[in-house]
């Protein structure tokens, strides 16, 4: 049990044409992915920074949970991901420890991963994804 | 040049007394350091995670920009720092490349980093912090 490592750290923008640029310029490193998750209504875009990445999130929808941290708190760091060896054990070990769960189930994620996110009002205000390989998840 | 890695993850919480339990128990690790850094008016407390960090910063008083912060959005991610090995060429270069800098010269942080901010102006929304050892800044 326990994190392995930041899977990612995730940022919300209002334009990904404007952003990827902006933070190549920043990183001295390529984007080396744009995924739209439809279930999310988001589109993303990934770069590599040593054993985690950086994540981009543009809303594809004004209902999606991103638009609405624009509106209220502006472009900036939206979520951090922690990878977990086995999602579904570490979610109920948390939620037996006192973590609220926004998704008592993992859901599919980006690049494949089983991802579930921790309710912020337990967190003490940081949006906590988990996330983990599908082939993990279905041991 | 360019990023080698993210240095640390900054979170900012209300109470260190409160927050380094919670994030005990959330990592599954303990929190390794708790040092006070006068010139930035913040007790940090410190989390390790893959070849990254954790760190929660607690403001030592109600003018330290933490607090603002707080103040301003509530508690939670607050800066993002990246290694780079080489700290005034890389201000400078990113100087050059139109990024505005708080600090112009690099200044002593936690765990006698040398370290500089960049302006969230100029990164679209995310405060950035750039740290080096001491002695790569000093080569």
């Amino acid at each position: 049990m326990g994190v392995r490592k930041i899977e990612h750290i995730a940022i919300a923008v209002k334009d990904l044409q404007i952003s990827i640029p902006l933070f190549e310029k920043l990183l001295g490193t390529p984007c080396y992915l744009i995924e739209k998750i439809e279930e999310q209504k988001v589109k993303t875009a990934f770069f590599k920074i040593g054993d985690t990445k950086i994540e981009l999130l543009e809303a594809t929808s004004s209902e999606s949970t991103v638009a609405k941290f624009i509106e209220n708190k502006g472009e900036g760091l939206h979520h951090i991901a922690f990878d977990v060896e086995n999602i579904k054990e570490t979610l109920s070990d948390l939620e037996e420890k006192g973590f609220k769960l926004i998704d008592a189930q993992p859901r599919k994620g980006a690049e494949g991963l089983s991802i579930a996110f921790l309710h912020p009002k337990s967190t003490g205000g940081t949006l906590i994804e988990l996330c983990s390989s599908e082939s993990e998840n279905n041991q």
